[in-house]
């Protein structure tokens, strides 16, 4: 515990990593009533209540799977529950989080191919076209997506990908990683076809960590027969018959589903038009505070700008590390690493979650503020360039 | 959410089923603090030390595992770090949960042998033993002991257990499911020789559900290099790696672990010896009760009656399940239901986590009253009876 | 601060003192949100909410004054109000409260007339009829009627001594402490003809201590123009003009008001017929563990029964706290001391505010269990006793 | 309660009027626990705590008195316990507080002189001197000083008024109103020979309102048995005695004393070398924001510029509250708006209590943005000219 003699640094501390994100009050306070009884009449109630609203979120009537664990089980449950040993997967690399997602499908024991990048643009569509193209024996199974590439703030054309595998007729399974995206940014898992969409609790949808979702098409329903992968915490099948009734194969996180359905509501009080537009407005704000200061961005392909977390490049011979303990020991602010190539390179402004305009300034502020502390080489004015376009934006 | 217009039961709500259990206002503060960055130096303290707290709860010198996910995931993290397909184990039945994790291992391509039971009693040492001991080639790699069986209310020896395999010189690994038990019952990991103990936060641990616990032997982790099941998300490695400095694989469930810290002081400052005498004095109690009542307890073994839990046999021409539902609707209590062969059989009294003297003769008030509401045929006097024993261990 | 290594003693800690009461979840909840702007329009949308509640529990169309401070302060203001130098008011004693009332009166220069009593009865409604009707030249300007005597678990007949004043045409003003009833007992503001009523958060409206009420007639309301006391932070004038906006004319306590709209809405969810219900259902079955265990009531007036707390007579010899101590190291509940006369010789059970018959059978087995610790002669029973009355009440 | 459908305006919503201040976290939390018995031993441990640090804060080794109520009733027990009807009192105008205190004291009885000022001052310490200069007779018993002025943000000298006293060889009790100031600007109780210091909970002090105090000489005691106005709540003497123990003459406002507890050691943890750095340098900021709108401060004295509150006067033609209501419409931030004289011409910008440097920007960014919307003809630059007062700071 934080002893009660530690100094106290007054005031409030921002959480701007990319997730986990800043919880709201009300969520809080829905984790922190008594537990239900998971087996009881009202967690089933509310556990129907939170599928329902996942639904919404995830714009599918398909099923939607709540997984006690992080975002890196909702992958392994999308790999098992539809694919086998030695299928062919196809992961264009977007930066860490589509490399660890390889990674885990090596480990199962699926034959992953990567389709490399400078982890500083989004997924080339081109390049998946041409390599989906060229399988003539549609021995790849399935296409693995990362929405928004939390490493390097790019985001992915997720329609664009259901257009080529459409305009091919390949019938590759199309997996989704939203987790940095849902709830933040514009989705569609059904329009865009996507079979199974990756989510996790601690993003968008401004809850601790501890959950995570699969939500899924009838085309990878359907795959669960012949999927030979061996699978039993992360079985979508007693899910999807227990679910039914607002009851779970195994105990739930249930103070973390009484959080999600206050979530939810909050989402929807807002308004998810809004929520998206303001955090689309909060990346053009940050970005052109990191122009103001004379730093680079990480991405750097217009079209990808992420709206939920920039990454900063640090001037050459500057350590990221360094700089971000400065902010948190002067301004009390958690700022996001550089991760895997750009450990020690960059770090990350993650602005996403429960987030205003005047937070968001506070932010900058911390960013300006401590560039000057750590002495590293930069302009002023990125807050006033950030002001002008939150200035603009009303 | 629960609608501002639904109609309020005033007072306490009891969560007596045998885990989720209720959370102590310590607890439940901690969980609702804003969530840590889970890559800084904070939140590194905080798993350096709940680490440290584990392995003074478990009685282990040797790493503890903390997973983001329920006790099922703790069962297949054991299995697939030290084992490969086909791999012979051996599950003694002890009830639901033992069916379960044999279930699991099947899944997961184990060779499952199950020793049957009536599910009336603790682990028969003599039939393992037996089982052991014509186990001549050293087939059985690994016995999967549920130390307590929270569906039926055994607690089985684990050390027993031990002596067999120390008798016999099996090699066998020993894996022990703590899930009902650690935090509540005695268990020593180190002492007891066992390979893999399983553990979940919402049992005496006093957290919500969400986060499990494998308690690893140097013999077990030298199984990872020859295990071939796949495993990713459950993978050890990574953890051992990275938990000496308090980091973590993927995102951890950062808000419970604040919570257990708590739960682990509060433990400490009650003396884990006086925890363990509470819970036996509450068995008793509870026994006494079912007995003035002209009840049947489920465990017919008096050597292995449960601290934790009491299952209790309707009788015949009545529903638990209803008499569940007077008693929450009459009295806001929540009771564990029957599983498995016992649904409909036997409710089940949780008495374990964070409870005291007087909050069990609430329960057990709540019991009472309700087999008068419920009209089923009993007793009167399992209050008085219960009153008896708690002043009598005073 | 508790310390963080004092012993924890676990569960729930019961706090049977007749006010301060258990506070429910929703409303710690609300108090606990960020303070209000008591200038705003979020925040007067809240006090027009709490003050149009508080109308509807006290069952009054007039207005109704929230204060800062305590039922003392409450107590004042109904007299700095209406009252000058010298009036002459009389005050029928019932216990300890009353005779506080009455002493608070004297020292703001009141001409106090006491009607004596023995504590162990509520008011003698002939015997104030006998004095009003010698009082033929009306000096008697105000009667002090204290509802519920929390000293000795007394209920008096506010009714009766409205129909006194009719019956003899005496216009004095009746002033009424509900400080211990409102909210759990009957009560009709206007309905009785009560000019004042005094009462406070800390009790049946189920929040911490901090506010306190007025209730007022016309006819009191007509008094402020020759009411000579002086008066300043009690006047209700600024607060009448004021509040119709709901703004306040000096700081309110913005976090209770939180929770008071929280408290009226679960009074309103349960049902007011049903709180005062589940009251006297509480009263009947601690008088019979009382008569059970072979004790005395300190109110030995059928008719006054209280129906929110029950003082106990310790038998002679025997310390009540030293007794309450026991009750409190041991068992971690709270009960009231005797106060005033009878201090030392009666511990009162509150059983009022967010309760339960599961929680009241809780509370009287720590006394039940208590009385055998601290070794005070008595009969066992007296949790059967209750059990049976509750049993029966269903 | 507000409404589930309401619109939700997402992240943080900042509470910049001069009180109530935002409450820490865990304040918020002491103050949500369960309500303790305020005549048993935990709690008097905790009154005895809070006491003492208390004094601790107001630099003094007397008695601290805490009432439940507000900062005006603190006024009324400063003058009730030591003066007598018709006694004549100083006032030195300062704003809308000291106007306030002088009326309460003239409804109490007391003949109120005041010294008139522009409001945009801090006390004139000459005019002080003359007038006590000419009271040859020592007519004057007391001396009202409002430290800071909430109202204008002035802050006056308190030791010059205690050096005037004391050349002058003036025998009039020293009162002092630090409801704003204490907690955030550096105080000396027993140093500058205050005589009675009133405060309250919900500035400084980083509580939610309801408490308020009274420090006291030894001097002002000694008046208390010649002092004739009368009294009842506000009278010291019970308090003085039970205080002793840990006890209270009626309930305390027992949850806000918890809360006490802890904003005390935060303070403390903090150091209050540096909270009063804090203030000083936040002040410093928001006054170089105010210059670079082209917007004047009320006040005008350099000397007397509050650490703690910024009034900033609005350009001609433009209605603060129309100004805030679009602040905390857009921003959902609440600035204070003007009173008496100034009402409708300056808003206030609190920047006081638990507080720190990016909040600030933040606050000063939801400012200089709204006045854009506002239209409120201005200049752009606040922000940046309080990045770098804060900057420089460093």
């Amino acid at each position: 515990m934080t002893s009660s003699t530690a100094p106290y640094l007054p005031g409030r501390h921002l959480l701007q990593v990319p997730g986990p994100t800043n919880v709201p009050q009300a969520v809080l306070e829905a984790i922190a009533r008594p537990t239900l009884d998971h087996r009881g009449p009202a967690f089933a109630e509310l556990a129907l209540s939170v599928i329902n609203g996942l639904q919404r979120i995830f714009r599918t009537s398909g099923p939607v799977v709540i997984f006690p664990g992080s975002g890196t089980g909702a992958w392994e449950a999308s790999l098992v529950n539809t694919l086998s040993p030695g299928d062919k997967v196809l992961n264009p690399e977007t930066g860490q989080f589509s490399t660890l997602w390889g990674q885990l499908a090596t480990q199962l024991g699926l034959n992953v191919e990567t389709l490399p990048s400078d982890w500083r643009h989004g997924i080339d569509v081109e390049a998946v076209r041409s390599r989906l193209g060229s399988d003539d024996e549609h021995e790849i199974q399935a296409l693995l997506i990362t929405h928004n590439e939390t490493s390097t703030g790019a985001l992915s054309d997720v329609s664009a990908m259901r257009r080529v595998l459409d305009d091919l007729g390949h019938p590759a399974l199309l997996f989704v990683d939203a987790v940095s995206s849902l709830g933040s940014v514009e989705y569609r898992h059904d329009e865009w076809g996507v079979d199974v969409t990756i989510a996790g609790s601690q993003k968008g949808l401004m809850l601790p960590p501890g959950m995570s979702f699969n939500a899924i098409s009838q085309k990878a329903l359907d795959k669960q027969s012949s999927a030979k992968l061996p699978r039993a915490y992360w079985e979508w099948k007693p899910y999807l018959e227990l679910n039914k009734n607002g009851f779970f194969p195994y105990t739930p996180s249930a103070n973390l589903m009484a959080g999600l359905e206050v979530a939810i509501s909050l989402l929807e009080r807002e308004g998810l038009e809004n929520v998206f537009a303001r955090h689309i407005r909060h990346g053009e704000a940050t970005r052109a505070a990191v122009r103001a200061w004379g730093l680079e961005t990480q991405c750097v392909d217009e079209a990808a700008y992420s709206p939920v977390v920039t990454a900063v490049r640090m001037p050459d011979g500057y350590a990221e590390a360094e700089f971000r303990s400065v902010v948190l020991s002067t301004y009390g602010m958690a700022l996001g690493s550089g991760l895997g190539q750009v450990a020690g390179k960059v770090f990350r402004i993650g602005h996403l979650g429960d987030f205003d305009d005047l937070s968001l300034i506070a932010a900058l502020a911390g960013v300006e503020l401590s560039l000057g502390v750590a002495d590293v080489p930069h302009k002023e004015g990125g807050v006033s360039a950030a002001l002008a376009v939150l200035a603009a934006a009303h």
